[in-house]
């Protein structure tokens, strides 16, 4: 039995240290180690490695990020399970990023910034949090906790996810079809979605053209989620305000991309969330634990969801 | 008896509305209305008009602002009472302000908009928010409610006060002898200070040197307490890494002024909070009834204080 990482020499370190002290029975492969591959059972790693097929008595695949599109679980072997990432750190510094951007958006700091370069001292018009309607795509994890730091503020929220969701304070929609009610009582949308089959290009005109008037967007999904060129005719068309976009399609996002200087947009390069050693390998060993117990790991992928 | 009314039309209408339900006794002068000056108990003003002596039954002058250094309480008669804006829209600005002003240091957004504008993909270093410590001058209303939104972040909070204060959570300090070792482990220093003879000039370069090195500053409270020039000093010599301010004196800020386009420094023209007319007229309401209770007003100014 032993367990295969598969990742950078930096955080191996940390997590090795981890195991060492957690889970001394479970061999911690790493860099260079020679092993016998079939005595792996678990591998963390960010996407799935070519020659995954040799290690023939695999039980679990750790994906390092939260999201897992980047695997293709039908040509994962059937019993093995693949696992989001599920931890403190990404879960913390998403809740910073999002909540950051709603009120860089709440708070006109875009305008802001522009008056300040040009050395004009002028208060534009605000509104109250209780005039300004959050609406959150993906009522996962992540946007369960988003949604605990963005309420204490006063935001009305409403969320909207494939299955039946019950949140204390949050109008929660389900399912394709009142998807277009609650993009209409929408003033700063937030899409914290998986990337599936039915999540991609979502971010698309019709999308745009069914938020309140003057809406902004919040993008920390991903990349393939969004069209770039919607985007920026809903923003030069003035149906969307402003966006705060730190997922693109493609990573790093090529030099000449209208993205850059758009007046309209804040970009980031991907770092809304970093997966954090530390705690992600307290989240992958209490999650070898629950395996040995029989119990499901927590991130669990669907392989008919896909997330 | 009356309430008289010193300030623009479009508040005036609000407050008259409020009044009109709430306090129909009272009659409410406003704008050009003829009125007997002996009937004048209560005053709502921004600062103190020239011929407030004409008043001789003042009983309560109300102030607009959260601040009253702009009032010269020693000036006004002694049964004359000064009142604060105490007002949950001020506080709501508030908290939103500083969370921002926060999470925008906290995450580095001006070194990320700078590598936007050169069209760069690069990840910075990261804190997490256990390692950021946050140290907020000024621990009254307005202090305790931006904690409140801070807190559930993670981060480390300590307080410094004049006088002793009590905060769950929070590490307080109080009295000019703890000022150094509070200083020494702030990391961002929000200043919510009233303006007094002790805060004047209180944001300077002795204050700056005892911070952790590398800090930044958020300035919420009164512009005559910066000391412009050691605030770029210390930017320019890396013993700050940033600064996100408010308020300035003078304001506006005249159009040379090295502030609007420092590179470290994101400065708004005093928007971080603004009074809510209809939650204003509330707590003025409220307040009067008080007043008749026999109580006294919440936000009563102590005279010896100033604030």
């Amino acid at each position: 039995m032993a367990f295969w990482f598969n990742s950078d020499r930096e955080r191996g370190r940390i997590f090795a240290d981890a195991f060492a002290r957690d889970l001394p029975d479970l061999p911690f492969i790493m860099d260079s180690m020679q092993f016998d591959p079939d005595d792996v059972r678990y591998v963390l790693t960010w996407n799935a490695p070519r020659d995954l097929d040799r290690f023939k008595n695999l039980e679990i695949v750790f994906s390092i990020g939260a999201g897992v599109d980047q695997f293709r679980i039908e040509n994962l072997p059937p019993q093995v399970k693949l696992v989001r990432m599920v931890e403190d750190g990404i879960v913390r510094m998403m809740q910073e990023y999002v909540t950051l951007a709603v009120l860089v958006l709440h708070r006109n700091l875009q305008a802001y910034l522009a008056q300040q370069s040009e050395g004009k001292w002028q208060t534009l018009p605000a509104r109250q949090a209780w005039q300004r309607r959050i609406g959150v795509l993906g009522l996962g994890m992540l946007g369960q906790a988003v949604i605990e730091r963005l309420k204490p503020f006063g935001f009305p929220i409403s969320g909207w996810s494939r299955s039946r969701r019950e949140i204390e304070g949050v109008r929660c929609y389900h399912g394709p079809d009142t998807l277009g009610p609650f993009l209409g009582e929408t003033d700063i949308l937030i899409c914290l979605l998986p990337l599936t089959d039915e999540t991609r290009g979502i971010l698309d005109a019709r999308l745009f053209s069914a938020l309140a008037p003057g809406a902004a967007l919040v993008h920390v999904g991903r990349g393939a989620q969004l069209d770039h060129d919607a985007l920026i005719d809903a923003l030069d068309m003035h149906q969307l305000s402003g966006a705060v976009i730190d997922v693109t399609e493609p990573e790093p996002l090529p030099p000449e991309h209208p993205f850059w200087c758009h007046p309209k947009i804040m970009l980031t390069p991907h770092i809304a969330s970093v997966t954090q050693p530390e705690t992600a390998a307290r989240s992958v060993i209490e999650n070898i634990r629950r395996h040995r117990d029989g119990l499901d790991p927590i991130g669990l992928v669907d392989r008919n969801r896909g997330y």
